[in-house]
């Protein structure tokens, strides 16, 4: 598989690609896969398809992959009131850890997964979806509870012509049209599965999807090396191209039986997923927390959103006090196998959100002092001058002043 | 230390007690405690006080809990309107273990914290507090972006006199009265900790709070023998007395060293937790994933709040295919191990939630079954009948149509 | 219950108490304990105990334990022809951790257990014991296959008068007499469970006890904070006094349905035990390999004792070179959370035995340095000197000339 | 790499090539690999290369291994007294997962690995191992410490011309003649590494290896998909061909800075091992334990190979409970992610080994069952009668009388 870009980014120093990316053409996928049973008959709609990720990595001979800021104004990302110009990290694989010149001092092992799975909507599924994402995007801040601190990003990616991959169907012809203008996007992950971005599919795992049409038409697509909850940047896992993988059962009648619609029609169901046992084991983790109340001092009523926010923001200032740029810890918290927790839900006004960063990925000890205990002397490094540039022609460089 | 309640839920088999509970009594907690230096020199403003959890446990010869759903009059919770009436859930502890005669077939080690941890406020930070919160409770619905599925809850819970502890001060006195109406409720998480209900606060793990007041005055209590990751019915730990033991140190301007304001002052900052390496491994995960769509099939724009609470739905419904009511698995979904992730951020207009179930704290397999490997015999039990009582006398049955 | 010495080692800088100590009086234990079933009716022979660790820990006010090498003439240890002196560190405990004045940079949560837990034997036994410990003691190194390293250390320990305990058994009474005379001692673990040195039987785990004769008569103590595989220097766990809360369930007839007689008689059978989800995670470990050549050259055939010795010293030799003394690190991996494990028992002629170590329990980056990418300055510390005396006046110190 | 066997082993449902294979010819390696630096300057003797394992799998189209126990007559294994009869086991791989129709309910994640890695011995260590390889095989059970459970096995594997494999060397000239006389077996592990059978050192761990010769000379295969501690069946690993994907760093003059010599030359060494922090995850485990009594009822003094041999049938015993043979368990035991500890080696005169067995690889519950608290029902399955044959013709049945 293809990156989700197409190899649309290079790897190289400079942020340009990024920063001038047609967004409208993502993601390239692989599928749609029809699937049958061992006597043929193909998965219908009702039943599950069990998909088990076998195997999966990058492709071999191509070991690299990247992590992004888009620019403010092409695509942006959750932090991109704070970080609104382009940037990249490119991260090198061996085996199964990455590392980047960009971010030097860090090295940490991926939970390879693929960031999009999922079975292919009905009609009337893709209706239900264009209606509801239609009227976000129509009536946006008036009639929604929209963040303002998010709202320069578009409010939802609509179907559309521009950009748009539609298989053997022929280009610019009449029916091309027609389906461009109906097709959904595959930016949000929805009741097919989708954009799903859990970072922990990786092998072992299993994805119980709902079928909407015959054979499911399995897309899958968007590889990523590693991933951070929430995947913050946007562009923030390790993107790469790679191979997967699958073994697919299907689970006759499974809809009824294991899903429960939550909406107005029986298609209002989420996917289920079975994590294995396989990931990194890591023994201590520095957790930073959010409440919602934003940059601003404004009170926000139990908003997950705004205290994850908060939370990331306040790891990334914590970490570029260790001879870290905001830029390389932004990026680095989207890739890294940190984890995103809802601690707090209830407690009104406040939503609690943390965000726990395994202290082992870096190669300095990155806790807080205690004045009489230190556990070890900080790392002290010349300042590097890092090749990437962003927003046409500055260079990121790691903070000189810091230690 | 006494329970979050002091007292006022009983161990017995009626809901009555949590019906009625008058909650502008809650936190009960232990302290303030002014923390000194080997010097016997106070913690001043502006430093850090690192407290590491040395032990904690319920109290010997006490050794329950309680879970409970309040009443949607009284007090609510995440998904009070699908759960509007009392509940509870009695749980024994047998070491590290707990399990309940009202949720039978499920025994899980727990994860045993504080649910909150905190420093007392200066002055400066008390009326930052009071005004945006007021500012929320006022304004409401007009001005903020409030998810209308959570707003028959309090918008805030501001300084009152009713129901409120002070100490030594004299009860109905000017003195009392202008301190209750200016005091903070403990109910939310905020810059200094407070009611975080981070549930990997256990031995071993440290908390670097910042210093507000001299002394910093720390508080702490509501013991948790287990929380789930949002402690979503509000009442949702398994709530207990129990004992902690600290140790602490003071890390000298810490607070600017380690902390960066994030709003209009430089008070506006979150501690720093520390989380140690011994928590209870699990190997296989059910994970349950909701989008930012509600139960209505409203679209809403990146929304965390919104994809959790349909990722926790989304459990609920699963796991009462297995022989439960769901007002069981609301509740044990509150206090079991699980984990609540926000996994994608980014992806416009869709967030989304996962919700992480550890398979091993159930007594039958509870993954979907292929229909050509079934991984062993579903449990089929006799309905049991339950004693709890919700709503002042409906029994919670497990039902009896289920396997 | 006090610790296997009652209370002869000393919180003190002097190894003089280990040197001198009277092994012939240990262990301490607690017990016997008669166990019954709800209905009052005591265990039986053939039935099984199942005894679940609830809790446990250090007496509060007594957080302290201590690890120790006995003189060779003096009990010995595994590696007593490298290390024939007495040597000893103290531990102090900060809730889940540990650390030592005598062993700075290092510190590690421990895996509390009880060193010992058993049941009664029958008299049946107790013969098959004293006659089997018998014949090795007396024909020793010409009809077995003793390992010439280990040989100086006592062969078995026999039953004897001396140091004897017998509850309240009149003191040198021909009773007493009688009875010391053919009481087994508890330096091994044998067919009833005893001194087996699991040191995962932490909280959560369960212990399921052959029973012998009625009532169980259950016996433990041997309280270790922490312990190593093997507790190599003998007196090789962090030893305490302690606290220990049990459940016990009585299988009706277990024995037969659970346990498989391995040897002439239904006695010859060993208990089985069940380890709990709760236990220090680490994340990265470094291994030390021993094959069965010993430290003259001399092959022997898949004798995994020597290949662990070898795996030992070298891990030992390697750590030294940290900045440590070998006493240190002897003591040290008795008592750490290492694993030791047997990795080849089939290659013949080389056992492959290996020892692993978790990398996080030291203040410095331990591992093997390439020349390219160094992970961090190597902790340089002036040269402590430690107050631990052993073998009469000589003071432990780190190696000035390391690092 | 081809398997260990070159493909002698065959993919069907008979043991006949497991009974008659001629394991003169065994390990088919790959190698020698000759390791040089940056600047072409190859590994010279007193080095170390430290190999990481970056990737590593079955070859693709290929996904099948084999576990095997040898007939008594034909290399036999650790328990050939019990098990004397030549068996066979295949495996089937679904990306991580392993399962055997020849013991079915069961599957279990693979730590895949090579069992054999290693540098070439130079001429002098050469002349050690065979000398005191050599003295054990001529002076035998006289004067040295066998087991004689154990000694119906080769006592050595000396080096020899049948089914030897040198290379470009030209079969049966006087060249091959006299280096087949002197040139290693590579059925034991020894001080260059070689066949250590780690079951951990899987993706992401490094193993630093001495330098003997210029070139280190390194060689490698017997790739494993899974081993249990012990491989006890000898061939008790799953056994596959693969792919194997190394990074090799040369540390300069890194044995004399690592390594401390353990015998009468500076070749007396061992390798390090660093374990990365990717392997499954698994909750609990049942544990068995052995002392160093043998089955006959005698003592041995503190014997590691006796007290596991009994650990590992206490648990081939148990296991059989559960409606397996007890060949079954045999292999299982050897190649399912099961740990083998040295739990006490000090406490005359019994040493205590145990094995711990991940209770999830079983589709039952396996814990003993206490008579009022089930966990579950125990699965009652109808008796498979398996293909695979041993002895000639005997078919392995599930012993029908079990439950």
């Amino acid at each position: 598989m293809v990156d989700w870009t197409a190899g649309s980014i290079k790897d190289d120093n400079s942020a340009l690609d990024i920063k001038l990316i047609d967004l409208s053409t993502v993601h390239y996928l692989s599928g749609p896969i029809r699937i049958l049973d061992e006597d043929g008959i193909p998965a219908k709609p009702g039943d599950l398809v069990a998909v088990e990720i076998c195997n999966l990595g990058p492709l071999p001979g191509d070991e690299w992959g990247y992590t992004a800021i888009f620019d403010r104004e092409n695509g942006g990302g959750f932090l991109t009131d704070h970080f609104p110009c382009a940037s990249k990290a490119i991260w090198y694989f061996e085996g199964i850890y990455a590392y980047s010149p960009q971010i030097p001092g860090v090295r940490f092992p991926g939970l390879t997964h693929p960031g999009i799975i999922g079975t292919a909507p009905s009609m009337e599924l893709l209706n239900i979806w264009n209606e509801r994402e239609r009227d976000v995007q129509t009536n946006g801040l008036q009639s929604y509870k929209l963040c303002e601190v998010l709202h320069s990003r578009p409010l939802a990616n609509l179907p559309s012509p521009q950009g748009c991959h539609l298989g053997k169907i022929k280009r610019d012809t009449p029916e091309w049209e027609r389906i461009a203008r109906e097709a959904a996007r595959t930016i949000p992950g929805r009741e097919n599965g989708g954009n799903c971005d859990i970072k922990n599919l990786s092998r072992g795992s299993k994805i119980y999807l709902p079928v909407f049409v015959e054979g499911a038409n399995l897309s899958t697509g968007d590889m990523h090396f590693s991933q951070g909850d929430g995947e913050v940047s946007f562009c923030g896992a390790i993107e790469m191209s790679g191979f997967l993988e699958l073994k697919c059962e299907i689970i006759r009648g499974g809809m009824k039986e294991y899903l429960t619609p939550m909406g107005p029609t029986p298609l209002h169901v989420n996917p289920i997923f079975e994590i294995g046992p396989v990931e990194p084991r890591f023994s201590e983790w520095l957790v930073f927390e959010g409440i919602s109340v934003d940059e601003s001092g404004r009170q926000h009523f139990l908003d997950a959103s705004v205290a994850y926010k908060r939370a990331v923001l306040n790891a990334i200032d914590y970490l570029s006090k260790f001879g870290y740029s905001k830029e390389q810890m932004y990026l680095l918290l989207s890739c890294c196998p940190c984890e995103g927790r809802i601690s707090g839900i209830v407690d009104a006004p406040n939503a609690v959100a943390t965000l726990a960063i395994p202290t082992a990925i870096f190669d300095q000890d990155i806790r807080p002092k205690t004045n009489k205990a230190p556990l070890g002397p900080r790392l002290v490094r010349k300042p590097d001058v890092f090749k990437c540039t962003y927003d046409g022609n500055l260079p990121i460089t790691r903070n000189p002043s810091a230690t």
